[in-house]
């Protein structure tokens, strides 16, 4: 698989630009006196779809020759890939088919829906989202648009961190850290290959739940490393079992190390962003932030710390129970 | 008293420059097919306290010659200029009393607490926050800060609407309409002054409650009109019974007319904020929002409309109950 640079990653971010919303970075002062550090705060919540997913899917699709547009993508999704997809395929005027587990949060169901997505739901523990999207991608002649493994997905991703960069220089200041959550992790190396193109001494780590911690454990053994089958956690976005090829080739050598949080920590960090930023974070998208809360590493204390808020598609019942909790 | 004019306004803008935020004006295709209009929405619910009131405040408080900061300052209010008062005072190192309704929001009461403020509570029904206010100014030899009928008020406000004139020009569009929620008015008024430094030609536009419509009332008769004693609504940010002095006779000349809608097109639009934008509004602060939603001026109609939200300090058991109702 071609494998994805600093250079090609501010490629997608100048192929990007005017396509995705530059998304702001917020200081508060509150919140870094609970977590000790200085935090520069990147809000892909506030992207469009809600999360940062747009970003790779319109650079992927991007690629797609204008004769092979008709035929659409397919794509698999627990929710905010499908969102990204859908909505890349209707800027770019493509039909788009999205595999879909039939427990997604509602909001991301209807956030497809309202692209003009077609929907096809599945049975998360008797199914194969794989074997279906991949059968339907072959009946259709359609392209079948991975959610992180893929050289183009990473580089789309990965202008999120060219783009905060940019941003950090212009305050005039530097950023020692950057947490950011890691699931398959085509967000955060693609991050940290744009972030470094600008300054490659800043530390990058992986904020994951404490029960699906793959990516510290990869990274502080060396080794790829599997989670149990069967743990839950409330972060939805983000429970992929282990680091993907690409990206655990990526970030074995772009990443520092990785923290992990309770659920209880990630509830908390949900009612901070509330209550100091105003900003509704899904449980996935708080990860950073916890762990910037609750599990900074050492080094980073008294430092600048980059925390990035990846998504805010949360179902209102949910958010209300945890912000009143 | 004298009478801020556009020049004024863009003087206060760059006085406040780097000591307030620039707020992110955002875009939504849901929202602007909802609102039948082009919606740009100015996030001051993301400024620094929740609200835009720090920049009348600070603008304020930066008139105080050195000598008489020691004293420190008073002010009134049910929440926002309290909180606007309090961190202005502790960034400009000066000591601050708040007079507050014992039936303000928790989250407002913290947030000027947290700032290091003394706060001194009221009873809303039985005691004038006026003459306590008045009294323990004078017991302090303390500045009393107006919350909106002072000229230094009124231009600081005002710096939003120049930060927002300056955005929608880098953006290459131009506003045909601007919908602003109005309680004393010294948001809007400052505001009508900022932007049409710019352009002139657009059209500025009240949002209030239903039974708290003094504005449109006043605007449609030419004359100041008075809320009826007693009526409520969950706008506690702009629950004022008329226009002020200085306000009125700078609206009067500035606004085109006034919008007004009821506590459930208030709920449905933080709703609406909260799916669409993932962002946190207060009732009040929604207010612009649910005019454009349910009571959008005919004119405005398939136009560019700009859209305030003016604060984001809500209580988190009320926001609960409003997102999943």
């Amino acid at each position: 698989m071609r494998r994805p640079t600093s250079t090609t990653v501010l490629e997608a971010y100048g192929r990007l630009k005017g396509r995705v919303r530059r998304t702001p970075v917020l200081r508060n002062e509150a919140l870094d006196e609970l977590a000790g550090a200085k935090l520069y705060i990147k809000c892909e919540n506030l992207q469009l779809t809600g999360s940062f997913k747009i970003r790779g899917a319109t650079n992927r699709l991007l690629q797609i020759p204008k004769e092979g547009r008709a035929a659409g993508v397919v794509a698999f999704s627990s929710g905010n890939h499908a969102q990204g997809v859908a909505r890349a395929a209707k800027l770019l005027g493509m039909p788009a088919l999205i595999v879909m587990p039939s427990d997604a949060p509602g909001v991301k169901i209807d956030g497809v829906r309202a692209d003009g997505a077609d929907i096809h739901l599945y049975d998360r523990d008797t199914e194969s989202r794989e074997a279906i999207a991949e059968r339907i991608a072959d009946e259709r002649g359609a392209v079948l648009v991975p959610s992180f493994d893929d050289p183009f997905i990473v580089e789309g991703q990965g202008s999120c961190g060219a783009e905060f960069a940019e941003q950090i220089a212009e305050s005039g200041d530097a950023l020692d850290h950057i947490i950011c959550c890691a699931g398959g992790g085509g967000l955060i190396t693609g991050l940290a290959l744009g972030y470094k193109a600008s300054d490659p001494s800043t530390k990058i780590w992986t904020a994951e739940p404490e029960a699906h911690d793959d990516w510290r454990r990869s990274l502080a053994s060396g080794e790829k490393q599997v989670n149990a089958p069967g743990t839950r956690s409330i972060c939805d976005a983000i429970l992929t079992p282990s680091p993907g090829e690409l990206t655990w080739a990526l970030g074995k050598e772009l990443l520092a190390g990785g923290c992990a949080v309770s659920d209880d920590h990630i509830r908390d960090a949900m009612r901070q962003a509330f209550r100091h930023l105003k900003l509704v974070v899904e449980p996935g998208g708080a990860a950073a932030l916890a762990s910037a809360l609750h599990d900074l590493p050492s080094e980073a204390k008294g430092k600048n710390v980059g925390v990035v808020f990846s998504g805010g598609n949360v179902d209102p019942a949910q958010f209300a129970g945890i912000i009143s909790g």
